[in-house]
């Protein structure tokens, strides 16, 4: 990606595999100013995230990121059915106003609810639009517009979760097979002490999946923040592939991410 | 009702019966400040509305207001099926932003859906709960909540109707029968031309209802608006009984308004 | 304009000048069914509004209009100080939640607010930024973003008036010397028993504004609300200018509009 | 505080000061349902911050705390000018939406503002009023309403702090002083790797502060969460007071949370 930045200009980006996301057996961060080599200062994130933080000078900052991952086969260790962490993601946040929305949950999807019937119903229900959503759109405006992007899909699965009191959180991966191919947003759900993971615009197999960063909703895994100064996306491109051919997914037996 | 009123105060009132509602044959309203008899003006409002502006010094300001209606048994004549008036109650309003939930409602009733649908699925759904909403609740928060009182029903009804095509508007109206006894908020939807008079709280039988305001939603029936001053509501009782017993309602046969 | 419409699509357009916005020397208004004359009916709308209502089959739907006005020097007769027409104009609506703004409004604008000074501060205030606003962007939300389009700045002014118990409407015209051309947007406020027309975005002059349809808010002006079917517009030109030079506006004194 | 509670009930109580509050020398956690003692799960929360999870049958459940705290006067260790915890608290969250009020930061801010500048223009502007607000209001509803409860104007202070790139969180405390007395909620602002703490409100000396719940804002701090089945508020008290005599506070100095 590229962009035209101003003097003093800091950014944050998320846009490497979280340290949990498998082997990484090969990796290329470059970032260069005007085509000369800048500097970048690796922070730890939650979840295994990896924050990126780039100090720039006026111009035009290129950022290029290449990586190969060898997903692992063993997802994270069930965790207790109640602990802080699933506390955490019960908590209404920014684009997922889950305490406003407990009466619509409880009315329309009944008492037996499960991560993988909210998933569902999602899927079966919203129309998958670009452009019909903006940054500041939340699970409540999606589920009245009944249309939005892979983010306004997890948001409106994840605030749905919390209002049955199901913890939910939000990943952002990169998803080999998503067309057209992006940065991507699936669900985390806690059931039975284990996050398992949830697509539900099922655009994507969810074992191929690499984890970048983990959080509330989308407010928490944007690919850059301007923590300082200003600077302009000019351009933008991502690429996912796997080696091989992609696996398949019927979207309903469990799958956790690594 | 009573309010505490500063210098200087005007209120407009919309608490008598529309002039299109029925026969007074009886009518009394008094305003005193202080014991002494105020002045009030009478200005025509929509739909036959009629406002009452009342212009105070400071002080205990009393509001009593009486009448007797025969309702008439003749509703409005039916209007074309698509005049200026049905465009209007098409309109997103204040507390009924039917611009933003055209998707939801499009995909939750269905191609078929009727004005008569719509009020009994909120019916079936909603929970009545005083206490759950304020002033400010719009019709996309309720069905977030799936709770409200009379005027919530009112606007989720209304928004969805004006989101499947079909105008609807809000009727202020006296109640006989209604428990707790207050004033009552139901929807005229157009029907063929008609304006059909339906209560998805389903709580008082829609023939002996009076129509005091007609309009988008709450906005323009707030029965006491301050125009200038401050006043402060003290103390507020409404009554409406109807001669020999309160009729029988199916909820289901088509009703007009006086 | 064309539009991609589907079968049995119905518009309702407001383009033409409304019957009180001066006389009309020549007019035109052509509407093409994939190069076939289609059929239109008009309606009156509030204020001397015209609606014209185009039913249509399927197929490219072109619509041209062309007129020539003589703006009238006479604004309309000064009302009553507090006329039904003033308490609706004092009422919240969609895009103007004045009922959610009433403390802010008092404490940003002080005691002795004037529609004038309403108008200045938001045009010293606001950032012109087209693109930064959607079609469900209220009052409140523009107030928090601090930039928009003229519509932005027209529900913004509107609210912060009906907040401090001025009556405010939106006007939407013809307005020659607009950059980049468009439809545009203005206020009317009442003062003194007079509209008085305020352009918050002081992008026009306001002596040669032709007005088109007036209301609560964008919701009442929509320059093409489809009432049945699905039209896509596809292509949208807009041209208004004067004979002879554009007049100056210093945007300071009181303006009528015709 | 008493609840009536569901069988089945869980109960995420954070009421007990965090473990870096100070020195705890008596503490008394006493749940009790129908009069029997009954269990609770210590949970490490962040911050330092303790969960007490409670499972309840059916009945009267009856929870007191009491402790007595010497607070410690030296604040955590100053962190690095950008850390993953001054990046999380950067962030837009439910209440404190940040991302939509950029524009009016700005403009209302200047270029130069601190989070004692922000803390000030909250607490000279805000009428403190309890009543005014609900459960879901949002910082952007406090700003339209100017009014509010200690938490709406925490949050009004951490979402303009956050759109001005000040790293800002919500505290809630135990506050002795504090008039009528109650759980309180106060802002932490990153200045120069620190963590200040404001209060807006100027309602009780800083000094005194016992922090319980630190989070993004009042969704990670609620003093009770229902986590299973249900529980309904009967009674509620809260005491807090020092030995000897209140300290004063400027609200001007410096101060931070132990």
């Amino acid at each position: 990606m590229t962009f035209a930045v101003e003097p003093g200009t800091v950014l944050a980006m998320q846009i490497a595999p979280a340290g949990t996301a498998g082997n990484l057996t090969v990796e290329q961060f470059t970032v260069t100013l005007d085509g000369q080599p800048a500097a970048v200062t690796e922070l730890a994130g939650d979840h295994g995230g990896r924050l990126h933080v780039v100090r720039s000078n006026a111009g035009r900052l290129q950022i290029a990121y290449t990586a190969t991952v060898r997903p692992t086969s063993a997802g994270p260790a069930p965790g207790d059915a109640l602990d802080t962490e699933a506390i955490t993601y019960l908590r209404q946040s920014r684009y997922c106003p889950s305490d406003a929305m407990v009466g619509f949950a409880g009315v329309e999807l009944g008492p037996d609810t499960t991560a993988d019937t909210i998933a569902e119903w999602v899927f079966e229900r919203l129309a998958y639009v670009l452009g019909t959503s903006g940054p500041t759109t939340t699970a409540l405006e999606t589920l009245a517009a009944n249309a939005g992007a892979c983010r306004d899909f997890a948001h409106l699965t994840i605030a749905l979760c919390r209002a049955r009191g199901i913890p939910a959180r939000l990943a952002a991966v990169y998803a080999p097979g998503l067309t057209p191919m992006d940065f991507h947003a699936v669900v985390e759900a806690r059931v039975d002490g284990t996050w398992r993971v949830l697509d539900p615009t099922r655009l994507a197999p969810r074992s191929s999946l690499v984890r970048i960063a983990t959080g509330r909703d989308a407010a928490d895994t944007a690919f850059a923040t301007t923590l300082a100064g200003d600077a302009e996306l000019l351009t933008f491109e991502v690429t996912a592939h796997t080696d091989g051919d992609l696996p398949s997914d019927d979207h309903t037996t469990p799958v956790t991410l690594a």
